[in-house]
């Protein structure tokens, strides 16, 4: 369970990504409604930085009161998105440069930049910038990527305590950060354990009004991977990030780090899974003892026509759904599975139809957090060894 | 006031354009919402026709259960879309050939083909097949194509009432028109006239399942327009509209059109304008008499970054919002101006995010429908020249 100034969120918690500002493709009242209930959205730090400007955004209040969310943020430092910009963008110690992907323009961003972009931004969760190695990284790279990701771990830190100190405190402004690491023990156990530390004097908060997490990163290397985890939990942060994963490497080397690592994580600091998955996905990673996610596939997906279903993955365009009158799931109770056909949302995907994307989108965030709903549910009851059975047996492969 | 069998519709009323099956950028239960609720929408003949195709809505029950709304739709007869096609069609006695505008397929259309596409579709209300004219016609080219109208109107009309005998008659099929043209008359009026001929006797339905409307042509020539209007009458249709305006022609030519047509045609049949136009031309031809309207106006222009207020349009790009926080329109209570400043969605705008034209949609088609909300309860309060008056005024020329 995550206690934020914006409100408690139960874990595991998957996060829609809203890049710079809004969940591509619905309104923030959908997801604040009964049906989707997200209770705390991503941002990304690197794309508000470039547009709309984080002068605009102070202007106005910060990102909540910008874009109209009460319910909690978290933002991405950027470091990711540099990344991935490839051949743009130049990694050097104190940063990296890079030419903006809107307008070409020359960027700078380090870790001092990035921890002022997101203090100005104001979200709950803040991440520290870090630097990604590609998913078949070789141990040589991955080690320079790790030091490197270590030395701005704690240079963003740094930053980010002198940011805080001149930051007034205020009673509103405390972070409660509670661990839930049950699902991976022997089902029948309870959720929330008893007796934790941080909840024994009644959830102390963190004496933060931003927290930051520390990021993870190593490729597919196991024991770069640990030596990660061990020096960025020496620097210290308020939870940690798994990162680097779900970047070209096989899926069995992502189910491979994260059972080694996640069990490692801090038993009482949040654990972020960052940029994966799939529903299977989630439910694994969960089994292994991951409390956070957040991926753009439900939303980026649901815009090229492709449905999550408890059956697996549908292609909307496929001809076969052409007069086809069920909905996109039958096991789903969404608005849109309640009121529209496979052949309608087919025909608005075909004529490019706003509202096949709106549609499409609505429904896979509504299955993504229904089935992180039914995950809590069954750690609660101790069923959960049946629910991830069962959700994988109903998979049509 | 229409009474279909899909629920009674006051009058006069903004019906917003579902082209292909959908209001572009926003769902049905946002159009169903006490806050736009919107009671009919319009549909296009030609567009469904050539996708999804009509065997394809057929075998899903129909348009209704295939777009998944229960409210009344007035469908198009793919006249007007066609002769816009421009270069891309040939117009002959027996039709009009063209290429399709998705696959540049050879396609024809004629009064009798409408008409079964639009009987297929079930619409509550069916339109005449018609041929338009430039704005700027001469007076010959304009007699050419009322004159074609004519004949196709007689075309459409036998073609729908050869088609609707092979339907079953029903209870349920009823449809009830009554007319509602006091808005020109001196204020002080009662809104919905006792005592016409379809009132005496209860609304009795007119004996039909899906109404059918002829369509006015004639450009700019009122002598031309008077002439259609006459042998459209004599034709005998359950409502008339008044077509090819807002296609080039001067504002005044339009509104000299409507002022002179309008207080012509059928006090006891619905008088539809089509096409047409901004809040300020709706108000102007309720004044002349004018039931209905539809135009893409507030849909097209929200995608494009144009919002309607009460003070008149405002471009959501202009740099002057960038730290605006007030809504789009002070005076608008609808969930987008609640909720977003303008400086949101200029950012969302300026991004080419979907929620920019979901929002920008929902606020315009608010505006649009809340405007003909008060013009209804003015006429009704006889106070519509006021109404006028102070909503004329308020604009910002």
């Amino acid at each position: 369970m995550l206690t934020t100034r914006r409100g408690v969120i139960e874990t595991p918690v998957f996060m829609p990504v809203g890049t710079a500002g809004t969940v591509k493709g619905i309104r923030f009242e959908e997801l604040e409604s009964g049906e989707l209930d997200a209770r705390i959205t991503l941002g990304n730090a690197y794309h508000l930085w470039l547009r709309p400007g984080i002068e605009t955004i102070k202007a106005c209040g910060g990102l909540h009161k910008f874009i109209g969310w009460e319910r909690a943020i978290l933002t991405d430092s950027g470091g990711f998105q540099v990344w991935s910009l490839g051949a743009l963008r130049k990694i050097t110690e104190e940063g990296t440069e890079f030419r903006s992907h809107i307008d070409g323009a020359l960027c700078f961003l380090s870790p001092e930049i990035s921890m002022e972009v997101q203090a100005a931004l104001d979200a709950e969760i803040a991440m520290a910038f870090d630097e990604c190695a590609p998913g078949k990284a070789t141990s040589e790279e991955a080690r320079r990527s790790i030091e490197l990701t270590l030395r701005w771990a704690k240079r963003s830190k740094e930053a980010f305590e002198r940011l805080l100190s001149v930051r007034t405190e205020s009673g509103s402004d405390r972070f409660v950060v509670e661990g839930n690491k049950t699902a991976g023990k022997a089902s029948g156990t309870p959720a929330y354990p008893k007796g934790m530390d941080r909840q024994a004097g009644g959830t102390p908060a963190l004496p933060v009004r931003q927290a930051l997490f520390g990021i993870i990163q190593g490729a597919g290397h196991l024991d770069l991977r640990r030596e990660s985890l061990e020096r960025t939990v020496e620097i210290g942060f308020d939870g940690y990030a798994i990162g680097g994963l779900s970047v070209g490497e096989q899926k069995s080397v992502m189910l491979d780090v994260i059972e080694d690592i996640a069990p490692r994580m801090p038993q009482d600091k949040p654990r972020y899974l960052m940029g994966v998955g799939t529903p299977e996905d989630l439910i694994e990673a969960v089994a292994r003892g991951v409390d956070m996610f957040d991926c753009v596939l439900p939303t980026r997906n649901g815009r090229n026509g492709q449905a999550f279903t408890s059956r697996g993955r549908l292609n909307i365009k496929n001809a076969q759904y052409t007069t086809d009158q069920k909905p996109l799931d039958e096991g789903c109770a969404c608005s849109v599975c309640r009121r529209h056909s496979r052949a309608f949302l087919r025909h608005l995907y075909l004529s490019g139809e706003m509202l096949g994307g709106i549609l499409l989108t609505h429904h896979n965030l509504a299955f993504f957090l229904d089935t992180m709903r039914r995950v809590r549910q069954a750690i609660r009851s101790g069923q959960f060894a049946n629910f991830r059975r069962e959700y994988t047996e109903q998979l049509v492969r």
